[in-house]
């Protein structure tokens, strides 16, 4: 049973060549699947296709990602994630795209995350990265290879406790977790940070963002300082694997799991099969 | 004749789950030959230790990383290149480095670029690009596999007239080419961007600043803003690969080839064999 399709193929090797290897020219969708469907596919496809189209490459047919997210998740559990990268392809060496590069397919399986699941009830721990994030609005929302922030906020904390680090800009604005989105809310009214000079704009921060619209919740997306994330009475962070994370303990003080995250999680059980 | 080595071994893919191509989570060496031997080896070792050092993870042994590099020199144009790309290794799903993971060392020759050598006498064009780079002092200076940033600009122009674009931040000041660094000379003082907050430290510029010193010329690193560079009398451009580049256009206007930069053009053919 292999879990990792390469261009359609069962392969789990690239060609060492490929741009998404050598300057982390590509992008990826991280998918959940429930009951083995990947679960918010259309909601995925949008960004991946968006993201190829602000690299300047064709994203492959949806029909083609489709049929391979789906096969790799046949042999996949069935609560388990398929991941898809898809890069510019193969091309030489130098940053220029090449003209003719074929964009390259990547497919892999893996069993559902190993998360207490007392964190989606209880809530969870959240501390504060000092690795801050750049600002580029070229790459700012779309879910791209160049992940090296990220990887070294994760490595500030090694406690297993802490489920997740809240990363902000060098002007001390919270934009993200490391793996996440985040949320505050405050009399019924949601905020959650502008995206567009840096930060990944999550699937499951879409649903939630929606959703929150059709439950009649106002909704902010704006600059959000640091100071109104430790002053908030309820906070949670999302993305499209754990799904709606209540934040119960942050800077060093505790927090109520809220209403409006327990009602947006019933709308998300709700909401896919 | 295989010129790619992947650990050592003939090889020429990597495996999927490698972090440098999920995340960008490596560095990369360009390395030029000259009559067969890798050019300032020694500086791109240390660049890569530093680089290592900054991403948190162990780098492979000197004289391991040396023998591949040689091994793929033997096989690969006595002039051409050897790029070698050094990742975290292979690691799952998830920012957070492995405890365990096993850097992965990608070794790859190149025939000697296809640039025209008068511009190395006559000078180049040089635009600048609009894809800014963004601030961030962990990822600065060091040469990881994050280059989206560099990607995009170079995608901004296909005139193969213009050789090199100058990029900036997001506050106008001038960082770097896509693929270079930058020099100024005016009054016999030369000065070039400080690389604190973004950009790649060039080996070539590295060399330049020290034999800048021992010909007793004035060395400013610092900001430089456009608008200086637009007036400067003197410009020219540095990689490990081109070696000196005077720019000869830029910003609409004609530069003379200036007397510094031929005098470094002069100590770097003097330096290495």
């Amino acid at each position: 049973v292999s879990r990792c399709r390469v261009n359609g193929r069962v392969a789990d090797t690239v060609v060492a060549l490929d741009r998404g290897l050598n300057y982390g020219d590509g992008l990826f969708e991280t998918v959940r699947l429930v009951g083995g469907a990947p679960r918010f596919w259309p909601r995925h496809l949008a960004r991946l296709t968006a993201g190829c189209e602000r690299l300047g490459f064709a994203c492959p047919a949806a029909t083609l990602l489709e049929a391979e997210v789906q096969s790799v998740a046949d042999v996949t559990p069935p609560d388990g994630i398929v991941k898809l990268v898809v890069t510019r392809g193969a091309g030489g060496r130098g940053y220029r795209p090449p003209a003719t590069a074929e964009p390259t397919r990547i497919v892999t399986g893996h069993g559902a995350p190993a998360y207490d699941p007392a964190w989606t009830t209880g809530g969870i721990a959240l501390r504060v990265c000092s690795t801050h994030l750049g600002r580029n609005p070229r790459l700012a929302g779309i879910k791209h290879l160049n992940r090296l922030e990220q990887v070294l906020a994760r490595a500030e904390w090694t406690d297993d406790d802490v489920a997740e680090g809240l990363m902000l800009d060098a002007s001390g604005l919270a934009i993200c977790g490391t793996q996440s989105n985040l949320f505050l809310a405050r009399d019924g009214v949601l905020a959650t940070p502008r995206l567009d000079q840096c930060g990944v704009a999550g699937v499951m921060r879409g649903f939630v963002l929606e959703c929150a619209r059709s439950l009649g919740l106002g909704l902010e997306v704006r600059d959000v300082p640091l100071s109104e994330v430790e002053a908030a009475p309820e906070l949670f962070v999302t993305n499209a694997v754990v799904g709606i994370w209540p934040v119960s303990a942050f800077a060093g003080h505790r927090l109520p799991v809220g209403p409006i995250a327990q009602r947006l999680q019933a709308a998300l059980a709700a909401a896919v099969p």
